[in-house]
């Protein structure tokens, strides 16, 4: 398959860092090693995903970020890179991956000690002891710090008993435990002689080598979904099961054989946090994988409104190709423009979860930062999908609703991405919340009550420090504050100060909000940060917007080929415009921009869309996903020749 | 199962003109006699579709709308309300019914004539004569007057022969093709000595009683879909078929046994549109079976919001009821105001199919107006279902996604109506035309450019007229504007204000643009009308949008009990502001509107939202879904008690 010379130079710029490794699944993988027929049936699906995600363990393509003495080969970063191009093929194989080398795997690597790494990893990575990861139940899925199920020490055996003590202590929605999980890593509240240490995570054997449930164990299937219909997703309860003391992921707390629990964290909730910070990796594949999803259907549309005519021109005969409409360039292109600044931010996130891997617990603030943008890059990411998935199958028309055009089946797999790893809507406001402690607490350490008091507790002022390439920015911020009104509209520097007034306008009135409410009453107080709310989803969203935008500044910097960096130029200017123009109502509210303005920059998202709607192309081939893995029926063999644009400077 | 006394009364006023057959539908209407198991694979979702269509035609109930004399029973109107309560099931087989029932017998019923209703039409109701409406092509869908389909009048032998010339003429995406269809209504050009008299439709047998293809006609099937999988799509070819010269539905032009053609209606175009009108019935039901499915997924949602509780109230203990979650109110509360407004237009616009359909072509003013209300209110009700419905997935969070909790099935199934009858972006373009040609020129029948240029002969001034209730909605007007502008933000006169202004505004803008672009060469002309396209859109919902709040406003009046009147008018308020709220970036940029008043909006819909959550079972209560068709395994049986709420007058 060809790809053009500037899709394959803007190909390298978006793989950033990740480019060999991306290079390696495109030469490697077929679409027979990873792409679904999405008419597959639930069973059939199922026996795919695992045997698919067999073969590519086999060949060393999702084991980045195991320990190299076990047998994984690659860094965090990379893994993350893996997931990305995993999810190019299908989203089932790749959420069967994620369950079974990142959640489970991640688990036992990130929770466990060298003893847990060196007797269950081996077996984690090929598949042979498949997992799961027990964390949500049916009572508690956002506030996992309730969990119901417990695992409680036995000081005559010594030995841990795993019990769910009502129904709705039922693990719920768990991935592999519908069907071929053998093993599961389980979060309950840790009971000492009496003490409740906080949620901690045994390993148990939940199915033996036949699949049949351990004694004691009782597993469930939740049957057909959405989507995603390649994982397993089922219950699992525990009637008084007793496991080994050795079984306890004990890294940051466990029993030794007198009894005694010990801990290198003395707060239950700064040990709890710290745990689940660990598994921060598993929400930025989720982004990532997201993204992966809406670049391939993108690919998809965009090829298909270049091949595809309606209507004629009138009085010139020909019919016109539905990418030369305006309102189907509208659709496309800010879309295709938004797929390059989340790329750059994802590259940028994976590396910073390197360094604070690399840290290895001594950058705590860094920690906090990671988990924060972590958290509003899956929010912002996946909420894109799912949108943009949708406005991709309808640029198709009716043949974009066909299985066989490979789009509906992206659509129905992402679908859950927003909810799951997270609910969008509570991890936002875990966003705000750091946001307005500086990173100061513990990210997640404070109820919203508790939040409006240290909020209320901490001086005024803004929070917002840019995240990258301070000089290169203010270089840009001090270059656009020279340039007239009139030409500020793509002055780069403009966008950057209009998105970081945004987020410091946002987050600075919602800390008076919190504040004010902090001091009221605990009946008082939930009225008035319940108010708060949306302001604090603003504020997350703006937080986001502004850092994907400084992330693809700064990638621009990196791009020595004049032409590929004009081009990015351009389409960084389409994502900032768009941007804004989506947000134009709070800019005009809080009178950063007036009326006309308003308007000139709706018109200038009309004319990059114009602009940059000859090299659509080349566009998409840089998104990088192979011409093979497309899987859609309805895109010709033909394609047009190459364009190349020319640009004001 | 109970329902509350305000559900009740809710229910009735929101059934409207249509509480009889919806009622009857409520009593005798099971679970089993038109829910589907989500799970259920293509091949028996197909067959199920068929088998329950069968089993509601035998019990009257998708037989509205057909002539009495061949066993119709109920009025156009009334054929409306049955398919919205048929949507409340199942929407494959609300399309099943829409394919057999609604296209291919409304064509046989609107374009035959009284010999090919007695002939063709007791079996179509039965489906002992299962039809196909094979009018979109592979290579044209939207522009159905392309079609490359011909219909060939055969001198010698009195007969007709139907051909597809080339691969893109393929009959694509219709349904019962795939399967089950054995006739079809063909739609192609037709041509008589050489002469091609535009497009008509011609009745075909394509497949035997044994499903075997009729020599001469090739079906393929397209097998699976995004979903609708109980609906069998299929492809159609035909290789020099000939048919007998009686099987041309010849209402609107025929020919006769001289091989003469002679029509009603001299001009082709004229003919052609005059044809396609006749079946906007289906529109209009697509409009409303997106809106049942809506309803449906509101009512999941909403009762799940009620019983699921998640994180505690800081310092108070108990768990936090989600919908007392202000994110949660602002997910659900103004969607359910949507709901009842747009149930109360589509109540309107089933009442107006019926005038149209009694004047019988003596009011075409009249029955342009049909089509252009016809296809806003599909393009804003698909596109509010597909938003919707994900929304109340998303609401219930990892419960949401699993099938058997009833909402992902809805979610598939909704979204080809989006491009399905028309697609979106095409239709609010025709809408926008009419609008500006104030309904003056046969619907459709004009080019673009065609329009810019009788845009361009027309004196200036605005189209706008009142579609309800003028004095009432005068007397609310000459209200509001007496009241002090604090006042105003609940004053549905100052909403119907705002809401003509916007859609006057707008219109008129559009129209100078286009008087522009009309006296352009044609070159020129195809950008600049091109860069028109989305203020198009924009015209078109504007339009929509005032059409529903009028339609609203009048409904509330007809409502006689106190309580349940002061309630809608809350819930009519919450759907204007939600409304205003959505578009306010375009009320501050035409200074409609400041900063402040702009910021009160926004803190009306959160009041409003805050203000009905107590009321919030009895809303959807009454949205009018039986309880027993939720098919959601998630809800208990256990309710809220019923709540009246205080309302300030």
């Amino acid at each position: 398959m060809t790809i053009t010379p500037t899709g394959e130079a803007l190909r390298r710029a978006l793989d950033g860092p990740h480019h060999e490794v991306k290079q390696r699944w495109r030469a490697e993988v077929s679409a027979d090693d990873m792409v679904r027929d999405p008419a597959m049936p639930l069973e059939q699906a199922r026996e795919w995903a695992l045997e698919k995600l067999v073969g590519l363990a086999e060949r060393k393509f999702a084991i980045a970020g195991f320990p190299e003495e076990v047998g994984g080969q690659g860094t965090q970063a990379q893994s993350v890179a893996h997931f990305e191009m995993l999810a190019m093929g299908d989203l089932s194989l790749t959420i069967k991956s994620g369950v079974q080398h990142g959640l489970f795997g991640g688990a036992i690597t990130n929770l466990g000690t060298q003893r847990h790494h060196l007797e269950y990893l081996p077996a984690t990575i090929s598949c042979e002891r498949t997992g799961c990861f027990a964390m949500t139940e049916l009572g508690h899925g956002s506030d996992v710090q309730s969990v119901e199920t417990t695992i409680t020490w036995l000081p005559d055996s010594s030995e841990f008993e795993v019990h769910s003590p009502t129904p709705s202590a039922t693990k719920a929605y768990i991935g592999n435990a519908g069907q071929h999980g053998k093993w599961a890593a389980v979060f309950g509240q840790l009971v000492v002689h009496g003490e409740n240490h906080g949620v901690h995570v045994a390993l148990v054997q939940i199915r033996d080598d036949e699949l049949n449930d351990m004694p004691g164990v009782t597993t469930g299937d939740q049957g057909h979904k959405g989507g995603l219909l390649g994982v397993d997703n089922g219950t699992i309860t525990f009637d008084h099961l007793r496991v080994p003391r050795e079984q306890l992921l004990d890294r940051y707390g466990g029993v030794d054989e007198s009894g005694t629990y010990t801990s290198p964290i003395e707060s239950k909730n700064a040990r709890f946090f710290t745990m689940l910070g660990t598994l921060v990796r598993g929400r930025i594949c989720v982004a990532g994988g997201a993204a992966s999803g809406t670049r391939k259907a993108l690919s998809i549309a965009t090829r298909y409104g270049l091949q595809r005519t309606q209507f004629r021109r009138p009085g010139l005969g020909a019919e016109i190709t539905l990418l030369d409409y305006q309102t189907h360039q509208r659709k496309l292109l800010p879309e295709i423009a938004r797929a390059y600044a989340y790329g750059f931010a994802m590259n940028e996130l994976s590396l910073a979860l390197q360094r604070v891997s690399d840290a290895a617990g001594s950058d705590p603030r860094a920690a906090r930062e990671l988990e924060t943008r972590a958290a509003g890059m899956k929010v912002a990411l996946t909420r894109w999908a799912n949108d943009t998935i949708q406005v991709a199958r309808e640029a198709c028309g009716g043949a974009g609703y066909m299985s066989s055009n490979g789009i509906t089946q992206i659509r129905q797999d992402a679908d859950v991405f927003a909810t799951f790893e997270g609910d969008n809507t509570v991890l936002s406001q875990l966003v705000a919340k750091a946001l307005l402690l500086d990173y100061k607490q513990t990210w997640g350490d404070l109820d919203l009550r508790g939040t409006a008091q240290a909020t209320a507790r901490m001086l005024g002022g803004t929070f917002l420090e840019r995240t990258t390439a301070r000089s290169l920015i203010d270089r840009l911020v001090t270059t656009a504050s020279r340039q007239p009104e009139s030409d500020k509209l793509r002055a780069r520097g403009w966008h950057v100060q209009m998105f970081e007034d945004r987020e410091r306008h946002v987050v600075e009135g919602l800390a008076k909000r919190m504040r004010a409410a902090g001091k009221l009453g605990a009946d008082e107080a939930f009225a008035a940060i319940n108010a708060c709310q949306e302001h604090m989803l603003v504020a997350a969203r703006a937080h986001t917007d502004r850092v994907v935008l400084e992330a693809f500044i700064e990638a621009i910097d990196h791009v020595d080929d004049p032409y590929i960096n004009s081009l990015l130029v351009r389409v960084c200017d389409l994502f900032a415009l768009a941007t804004m123009e989506e947000h134009r109502a709070w800019y005009l509210e809080h009178e950063r921009i007036d009326a006309s303005r308003s308007k000139a920059i709706t018109q200038a998202v009309d004319d990059l869309c114009q602009e940059l709607r000859p090299v659509a192309l080349e566009l998409v081939e840089g998104l990088g996903v192979e011409e093979r893995w497309l899987n859609s029926a309805m895109l010709d063999e033909a394609k047009p020749a190459e364009v190349t644009v020319e640009l004001a400077s």
